[in-house]
């Protein structure tokens, strides 16, 4: 006697309901094992996440965790009730670092529905979700939009009026949150490998990564199962059999960690991480795949009382089986349209903290 | 000059004596490091051993281990002195958690030889363990028997007495440790997903638990060599490729581990596992094979003196590459006898609490 | 408009200067996770590392980190400095475990170029540097030389006079740091698994250690990256299609640690490392190789105001899908020439302490 679910696991687009507010389950505490873990997943080595007394220095009482590992913690919990039936995640943005996260500290993400949008075929729809991570003092650490298209089981049920969010483009210097305590200063030229400080870079430039590194199946599997984010088609080798890509998809936040570590050489002196302002993953990542990466730097801000400290926008692309340095143009003209180049896996907009003069 | 080892290493069927006691090598201390590697091997999700305040909402005074990472722990440190020369592991009962194992914890593990049966071959003969690990306190954290068939090395060594241990079917309800501050009632349906609780579940009901899982050759030795369980068969690929798999064998403890973790969803309210009753790994395992849940709910017990919670005894089923939801019967009859349907990998018997209303 | 980078990171040979200090950049904060993972990664048993107290019975103040994993950490920063552009890393001697490093300590690495030789083709030369790791305390905890051989960039720069230093064969026993706290008798058969002590081995000894392990790329690329070694020949699978190679290199330290881990089985009491006189990687290694290991006896040493203890200094020979009881000879002679085995990929000399009666 198998009993039969009445209906698959998780949401769907008729289940969304504007305004409605979602608890994520199962809370999570990040230990140094986490970290060890996405140092060794990664090749991460940002000095504050890897060495206590350079973060000390820098004015953070304990450890804080990698900003990407703690994000896709915090975004995992969302997976089983926002993205579980999603037929795509199509986007994100707005997303913010609020306050550090330590070693030790136990995240907890709620999502509030903020734009539905029903398809014209009537099979699907756009869910828009604002969704934010707390610590175990209730401090909210981080908070995003994203919106994903999920589908409809009840065929029949009604479409919802139409809301589009609005959505910042960037993330704006206002609303970047930097510690109060922090003294960029601090962070040397020794500790960090390079003295390369805000005031050096250059709007428009662009940095090619020298490293480059192979992603196994084994790697962005045990990423994501250490994430906790149980989205099927990066686990299920059997079922992805059948899906047009006939095996396990990465998950593109594993993408970014990866390209993100390998901008290290070229970006030692990034603190963190303020924002993520959009991000595409333009094309579809494998096991198996090399990646590289290349930064374009956007834009450069000062911080008005922050007189040791500026902001970088940046764009990190990903490229997959193609050196950085062999790399040209991000779009392709094919058949008259222009689009991503194919072996561009990951065009990322985002923001980060480094120590000025 | 290469020292001949006088034979291999380990003990043969003519070492064990009836009640002889064996304190087992290498005591493992149980860090926040082996916890976090765990989840990323099997995408473990229980929130108990997931976040510290959870644990704490429910009285264990830190953060308890996976009680099957810590049965696998205490579990390896009895292969090389007892399973290192066996033909097989035939069989495992009576295993219960006796008390919580906490992060910092470091567990010893000693066995007592309690039965002995030479085979009518005259070249093995089965051996019946009774272990117990202790952590640092000296307390009994697990205690379980196994049976495993071992070779004789000296095949003139008299045959010992018969003496075949009588084993619990199931351990019985009397047998089962609640720790004394559980607060079952608080556990909530926000923090584990789920409000289905002890109540909602109805014996014979069959769970097809949605989620698969790919197993890596990578990802099962790591979690076999962070359980320091050395038994070669795991790890050499180049002696197995002499064996009939030709290639190594999975440890049957991480398929449960692995189907246990597929199993949260559905069965998102267990706060621990009491009890182990009995298991038999129905077919080999190996990397690269896609693991399926089922979990039947055979019994269910209300806990004298616990009016908050409730025992289900469940039947675990393991499947290789065969979905839960094309999972029909665990047994086929070929050549007019009836077997385990072939891709069924793992038939567990065990007992979970869980709160009830 | 990608910005060109004016040369290649890292340093050639014509930027090395004969007395220069070098302080290499990102320390690491050695945790738990750390430990964890070493031991999935390696199958090490070692109970002083893996169980506190035991440890702690022996006197130390806390669990002490693998002395290889601590070797491999310190070691990696040295990389981007010193061998980023390297030909080949040639050798290392002299290295010496002054201090315990305990879990929580952060490691800092600096070199100082203690020698050059520019080969007689002019395109690139010999550095020798001595590199020492300090803890947190500013204490040192590992000092050792090695030698790389590396490109010059730019060919027309004036060769430096060739300064060779001399380096020790083996470090004396004068030279070998015992902590002075070390209760040495406190480490008991029970918890090793074998009564046999440094009294009990014999010079021209050989053990051929039972267990093999075989290594998916997997497993060596996070073990590299957990070492935040980032030799790009150890990551980058597209690069090294145009390798002699055609695949990626294992990292030698790496294979180091697996066959130590393979060792314990015949050398069950070593307490710790206090020194590596000098090692080949007479072979590469790759992922999927099966490793097993040979110990041979060198030399026992009464360490002089330590009765209850010895030193050993043992050769490890590695071997590459060799099995260790078909292992015969070292080095065969081919073309009139003699040489390493083939399937020898290790040659190391190192000293152990263990205890004596």
């Amino acid at each position: 006697m198998t009993k039969p679910t009445p209906r698959p696991a998780g949401n769907f687009f008729e289940d969304f309901r504007l305004g409605q507010h979602i608890e994520h389950a199962t809370p999570r505490t990040i230990t140094d094992g986490e970290c060890a873990l996405y140092i060794a997943l990664t090749g991460a080595r940002q000095p504050v996440h890897c060495a206590t007394p350079v973060a000390q220095d820098l004015g953070y009482p304990s450890k804080p965790v990698d900003d990407l590992l703690a994000f896709h913690i915090a975004f995992a919990k969302t997976v089983p009730d926002i993205s579980v039936n999603a037929v795509a995640n199509l986007g994100y943005a707005d997303v913010r670092f609020l306050r550090p996260v330590y070693v030790g500290d136990t995240l907890s993400t709620a999502s509030t529905v903020i734009g539905l949008k029903q398809n014209s075929n009537g099979k699907s729809g756009v869910v828009y979700v604002r969704s934010e991570s707390r610590n175990q003092h209730s401090e909210v650490v981080l908070s995003w939009v994203r919106w994903v298209m999920v589908h409809k089981h009840d065929l029949q049920a009604p479409a919802p009026e139409t809301v589009i969010p609005t959505l910042p483009e960037v993330v704006i210097r206002a609303n970047l949150a930097v510690p109060r305590f922090l003294r960029a200063a601090q962070l040397d030229a020794q500790v960090t490998g390079s003295a390369r400080l805000w005031n050096d870079y250059v709007i428009g430039e662009r940095i090619a990564h020298p490293a480059g590194m192979t992603v196994e199946e084994a790697d962005h599997t045990l990423a994501t199962k250490l994430y906790q984010n149980n989205a099927r088609l990066h686990f299920d080798a059997l079922m992805m059999q059948d899906s047009p890509f006939k095996r396990r998809l990465m998950y593109g936040g594993h993408v970014i960690s990866v390209c993100r570590a390998l901008s290290y050489d070229g970006l030692e002196n990034v603190i963190s991480i303020a924002a993520i302002n959009g991000g595409t993953h333009s094309n579809p990542s494998f096991g198996g795949d090399t990646f590289y990466a290349v930064t374009e730097v956007l834009e450069k801000w000062e911080l008005p009382g922050h007189h040791d400290l500026g902001a970088l926008r940046l764009r990190l692309i990903g490229l997959r089986n193609l050196p950085a340095d062999q790399f040209d143009s991000l779009h392709i003209e094919q058949d008259g349209k222009s689009g991503y180049h194919p072996q561009v896996v990951l065009d990322l907009d985002y923001t980060v903290l480094m120590p000025r003069r």
